[in-house]
C-alpha cells in the first residue's frame, strides 16, 4: 500500500453543511459554516468554528446566542450565496425567511427542516478561527422529516461539504447499524 | 410549515466516522469518534471530542499525540467493534495494521486510506466531554484515492454517521460547485 504525505492543511472529509444565523448590529445575518461537531453530550453543546475576520462572530460576541441550521440539498444555491458574500457589505437577512425559539437574538431559517438554537458557552482561540461552544437550547425540526420522533436523514437529505475538492455532496445509503455490525467482527 | 421542539441532545446530522490511534500504557488502541471537525487553517488544527472516560484519553494526555483515521465504507465491521469494547479490557492492537508517520507513539491505521497525525495543542472541557485539539503534523493519503493530488470522495468512500438513529451511511452523489453555485441565486 502506498501512502502520499500530503502537505497539513484542511483535510478532505465529508463535513456537514450548515448556516450560522446571528444578529449583527441588530441586523439577521447568515453564514455557512462546515466545520461544526457536537461538543458535550450531558449538557449538550454543539461546537461551531469560523475564521475570527466574519461579521458573524461579532453578532455572537454582542449577544451571546447563535443557530445552526441544517439546509437540505434543495438548499444548496441560497447556501452558496451567503459564502460568496459578506455581511458587512452585503444585507443578507432576506436570503432565508426567519423564527424565533426561546431566544431573543437568535434567528433560525424557517424553510430548512432542521434548527439547533444555542447559548454561547466558550470561545476557543484556534489560530485564526474562533470555535464558539454553545448549549444547545432548543433542536427544531419540522414534521415532515420525522420518523418515530427521530430526523430521519433520508427525509431531511442534508448538504455534506467536500472543502478541498469544492463540491457539495447528498447523503448515501444506509451500510449497516452502528453499535451492532461489529459483533459480526469477532 | 410546522417545526416540533425536540429535547436538547445530539443532533442528527451527518458527521464522519473515524477511529482514533493512541498508545495507552505503551499498548497501541483505536477508538471510533463521529465528533471531529477542523478547528483552524492556519497552522491546520483537527478538533476531537470524546467522552471523558475513555481509555484512549490517558494515552492522549500520556504522550500528547493521537491519529485520526477515516475508514472507507468496507471497514464498517471492525471500526464498529471498536466500539463495542474498551481497550481497557480488550487488547485492539491486533484490530489493525498500523504504521507511522513523523510522531513516536501516534499509531496510524495502515489500511485506511487517509490517516491524520497530529501533536496535542489543547483539551477544552466541555461537560463530561474533552475536545482534544491537535496541530495537523501530517496527512497521509492512499495513492488510490487521489485525483489531481486531492483526495477524491467517491474513490475514499468515507463512513458516515447517522448518531441518534444508530445508523451507517455512505456518501451520496455530488450535487454542485461549493463557492461557485450561489452565483445562481441573485
Amino acid at each position: 500500500m502506498s501512502k502520499i504525505n500530503l502537505k497539513p492543511g484542511i483535510v478532505n472529509f465529508p463535513m456537514p453543511m450548515t448556516i450560522v444565523g446571528a444578529t449583527v448590529q441588530d441586523k439577521v445575518n447568515f453564514m455557512p459554516a462546515a466545520w461544526v461537531s457536537m461538543a458535550s453530550y450531558a449538557p449538550p453543546k454543539i461546537a461551531v468554528t469560523l475564521g475570527n475576520h466574519h461579521y458573524t462572530n461579532k453578532g455572537i460576541k454582542e449577544h451571546g446566542v447563535f443557530t445552526v441550521n441544517f439546509p437540505s440539498v434543495e438548499h444548496m444555491e441560497p447556501v452558496d450565496y451567503c459564502g460568496l458574500v459578506t455581511g458587512e457589505k452585503e444585507d443578507k437577512s432576506d436570503v432565508f425567511p426567519v423564527f424565533y425559539g426561546e431566544l431573543d437574538k437568535a434567528p433560525m431559517v424557517e424553510n430548512f427542516k432542521l434548527n439547533v438554537e444555542c447559548r454561547l458557552d466558550k470561545i476557543v482561540v484556534n489560530g485564526r478561527n474562533e470555535t464558539f461552544i454553545g448549549d444547545i437550547v432548543g433542536i427544531y425540526a419540522e414534521d415532515s422529516v420525522l420518523t418515530d420522533d427521530k430526523v430521519d436523514l433520508d427525509k431531511l437529505a442534508p448538504l455534506i461539504l467536500g472543502q478541498v475538492t469544492l463540491e457539495y455532496r447528498a447523503i448515501g445509503e444506509k451500510t449497516g447499524p452502528a453499535w451492532k455490525i461489529g459483533k459480526n467482527y469477532k
